[in-house]
C-alpha cells in the first residue's frame, strides 16, 4: 500500500490507477503485470455488477485466489470494487483500496462496514447523484479520516446519446474548491471509448483532479465487459507519457 | 397476505398501499391502524436510507418487534424496504411484501437473496434508471416468478427544481404495453408535496398503472421524515373516495 | 374561432387538436376534415422547424393559401406553429391560435410581436426548460391577458432512451394548482408513438390538463414528419370515444 | 476582424474573447478597453434575452451606437448577440462575429439570415440540445463555410443544482475528434460563479477546445446581469496569465 499511502499524503501527486475492467484469467493480468508500464496501482473487478443476470459476473472468489498469487510474485496495490458486506472475508487480505461503485452509492449499510476497516476507500459518483448527495455517502465514511475517503467522477447521466456518460468536471472543480478529499475521475467510463480518454484525462488534470482511473487491457478486443473503452498497453503508455508532460507544467507528480 | 394474492392474480386490481415514511412509535401505528380507513397494505419503514448518517436511520430491530406485536391485534399486509441482506432474518417473520428502494435498484446482491425467498418484491425505480437497466434488474428475481414481481415508477430526477422528482407516467405506459409485470405508483415521493398526491393517483390509475403506494401519518407536520408529502389521515380518505369513483369508471377494483 | 373562445371560457372545457404534424397537401386535408369525426380545431405546420436544413420544411406560403381555400368550404379553427415575425403577414389571416413551438420558448422578439395581435397562443415548454422559464415566456405574452395564454407540456428531455420525450404531468398538475392558465397536453412529441397515445391522453385528463393536441394522418406510414406518432383517423375516433367516457366521469366537457 | 482571422485559420490557435455580459455605459465599455489587458476580441449583449420581461433588455440601437463610436477610438474586435432577423440593420456594421445565443439554437429562420452575411457566427449549444441536434443547426449555416463556423459549449441543463450548468467538456472532445469546426467554451455560463472560471478555463484548453468566452466587468458587483460570474479586470489578466503557461506546454498560441 506504500503507493497508496504515498498518494493521499502529497497534496501534488496525481495517481493512475489502471487495469482491466474485470479480471478475467492469470494470463491477461500477468500481461498487464510484466508489461513495460505495469501499473503500480492495479484496478480489477472480481465482483462485477452488471444489468442483466446473465452477463459475465466476475471472477469473484477464484479471483482473489489470483490476486493472492500475483501479490507473492508482483508489487502493485490492487483497487477493486466490492458489493456487498460479506465480500469483506474474501477481498481484505488482498486489496488496499476498496472501491464503491456508483451502482453503491447509496448503499449506505455497506458504507458502514468500510468506514471501520481502516482502507482508503474510492467513492464512485452514482449515475444522477448530486453533489451533496455524494458528500452525504462520504459522511458514512468518515470514520476512516477525510484524508482515507477519495471521491471518483465517472461522468453522470443526461440526455446526451453520442457518449457513454456525461463526464462532469465542474464536480471536480467545485469539490477541489470546497473540500478536502482527493478527487479522481474515471475518463474510461465518463467518456466510453478508448479514443477519447485521453483527451479527457489531460482536461481532467487541468481542472484539479488528484489522478485518473483507466481501464487498460492487454487485448481490448476481447475483454468480457467494457471492450470499447479500454485502452491497449501501448496506448496507456501513449497517455502516461502525455500526462507526466502536462504534470511538469502544472507542478504535479504522476504516481503511476 | 391474502390481501396482496388477490392484487397479484387481478388484472383489473387496482392497489393502494399506505402508511407512514418511517415506524416511529406504537402510537403512530395505532392511529393509522384504527383509523376508520385504515389501510390493508401498510407500508412503513424500519431500516431508513437517508443521505446523511446523522439523519434518523429508523427504528429497525426495535420496530420489527412492534410491527409483529401490532400483527396479532390488527388485520394488515405488511410492506417494508429491505436495504441489506443480513435484515432478513429480522424482517422476513413480518413482512408479506419487501421494497427494493431507489436507492437499491442496482443492489443486485441483495436482490438475488430476495429471489429465493418466495415473497413478492415491489421494485422501486433508482432515481435515473433506463427502463431497460430496471427491467434487468427485474430480471435479478426471476426466480421469483414475473406474477410476484411488482415495479413501482416513484419520479425519476430531471433538471426541474418545482418538484421533488418527475413522475415518469410514460414509462407506466411503456411497461403495461409491454410486459406483463405489475406496475406501481409512488406519488409521494415523485410529487413531493402533498397537496399534489391526489392529482397524480388519479394520473397514474388512467395510465394503466396497477396501484398506488402512499405516504399517510396521523400528523404530518410531526413526521421525522417526508413530512411534506405525508397525506393525513382524512386527506387519505378523500383520496380514496376520488379513486373509487375513477376505477368505477375504468372498471378497476380498488383495494385498499 | 368560436369553438376556441367557447374552450378558454369554459374551465370544464377539455379541448381535442388534432390534424397532421406538417401540412402536405389538399388531399391529405380533405381527408382529415371529410371524415366522420373531423376535428373542430385542426392543428398543421405550414413552417415545419426540422434538425436539418434537408428535411421537409413545410408548405409555408403555398400552404397558407390551401388552408384560406379550405377555410371556405369547411369549418375549422385553425391553430398552427409560427417560428419567425415575418410569417404574420402570411399567418395571421388564416390563423385563430398561434403555437409557439418547443423551440421558440425563448424566442422573446417573436413572442412579443404576438403579445399585441389580440388571439390566443399556444405556449409549448421548450425541451428542457423549467416551469419558472415557462412561466417567464407566458409574461412575454401578458398583453394578450391571462385567458388566452395557453400552456402545453410537449414531454421534457431526460436520460431515457425508450420514448421519444418523458411526459412530465408533474407540471401540469403543478401549473393548474398554482396558476389560472389553461394548460394543454401533446401527448404526441412526448411519447413519440401511436400506440402510447391514448392512455397519455387519458392520464393528461386525470391529472388536470385542460385538453390534448394530438397529431393524427389519413395514412400515418405516408406522413412527411413524425409518422411513427400520428394516429390513423379510426385510432383518433377511437381517442375521442375513450375521452368522452373519461370527461363523463371527471365532470368534463370534451370539444373537438 | 484581423484577429478573429486569425484565429479562423490558424489550427493552434487558443482565443480568448471577454467583457461585458451586456453592454451598460460608455463609461463600462472604456474601463474594460483602457485597462492593460484589453480584449482583442470583446464581447458585450446589445440585445438582451431574458427569462422575464421586466428584467434589463440590453441598450440596443442605443448600445449599438455606442460601440460605433469606441471603435472609432480602439481596436478590436466585436462579438455580440443576435436574437432577431431585424437586428441585422443595426448589428451589422459594428460586428464581426454574430453570437447565437442558447436559447435561439434552434432558430432556423435567424440561422437562415445569418448564412448569407458572411461573417462568422458562434452557435452555442442549446440547454439540452444533443450534439446532434447542435451540428443540425451548423448545417443551417453551411454556406458561410465550415471555417467561419464556431460552435460554443457553455454548459448544459442536468439534475445538478449547486453549479448554474454542467460543463461538458466531453462534447468538446467529441467535437474535435468529429468534425472540423473551431469549439470554443464559456466557462462563465457554465460555472456560474467567478472563483470556478479559471479551472474550467484551464480544463477547456487540455479538452482540446479552440478558446474561452469569458465574462468580464470592471466592477461585477454592480453588472446589470450575470454579476456572480463576471471575473473582475484583475482576475481576467491573471486567468490569461495561466492560460499563456498552459499554452506553452500545450503548442497552443494565445490570441487575447
Amino acid at each position: 500500500m506504500n503507493i497508496l499511502n504515498e498518494f493521499l499524503k502529497d497534496p501534488q501527486a496525481f495517481l493512475v490507477i489502471s487495469g482491466p475492467c474485470a479480471v478475467e484469467s492469470e494470463d491477461q493480468l500477468k500481461s498487464v503485470l510484466d508489461s513495460p508500464d505495469a501499473p503500480s496501482a492495479l484496478r480489477g473487478g472480481l465482483y462485477k455488477m452488471r444489468t442483466s443476470p446473465d452477463s459475465f459476473q466476475g471472477l469473484r472468489e477464484e479471483g482473489a485466489k489470483l490476486i493472492a498469487k500475483l501479490r507473492q510474485e508482483h508489487s502493485f496495490s490492487f483497487v477493486t470494487e466490492i458489493s456487498d458486506p460479506r465480500q469483506i472475508e474474501t477481498l481484505d487480505p488482498i486489496t488496499d483500496m476498496y472501491q464503491i461503485g456508483a451502482r453503491n452509492m447509496y448503499n449506505y449499510e455497506l458504507l458502514r462496514e468500510l468506514s471501520v476497516l481502516g482502507k482508503p476507500v474510492l467513492l464512485k459518483r452514482a449515475f444522477s447523484a448530486t453533489i451533496k448527495e455524494w458528500l452525504g455517502s462520504a459522511q458514512y465514511l468518515k470514520d476512516l479520516g477525510e484524508e482515507k475517503i477519495v471521491l471518483c467522477e465517472r461522468g453522470i447521466r443526461s440526455f446526451e446519446p453520442e457518449l457513454r456518460n456525461t463526464l462532469d468536471l465542474g464536480s471536480v472543480i467545485y469539490l477541489k474548491e470546497n473540500t478536502n478529499f482527493k478527487v479522481l475521475v474515471d475518463p474510461s467510463h465518463a467518456m466510453g471509448e478508448a479514443k477519447y480518454v485521453e483527451r479527457a484525462s489531460l482536461a481532467a488534470m487541468a481542472a484539479g483532479a488528484d489522478g485518473v482511473i483507466i481501464e487498460s487491457h492487454p487485448n481490448p478486443s476481447l475483454a468480457l465487459s467494457d471492450a470499447k473503452q479500454a485502452l491497449s498497453l501501448g496506448e496507456l503508455s501513449k497517455l502516461k507519457h502525455q500526462l507526466v508532460k502536462l504534470a511538469d507544467c502544472l507542478n504535479k507528480t504522476l504516481i503511476h
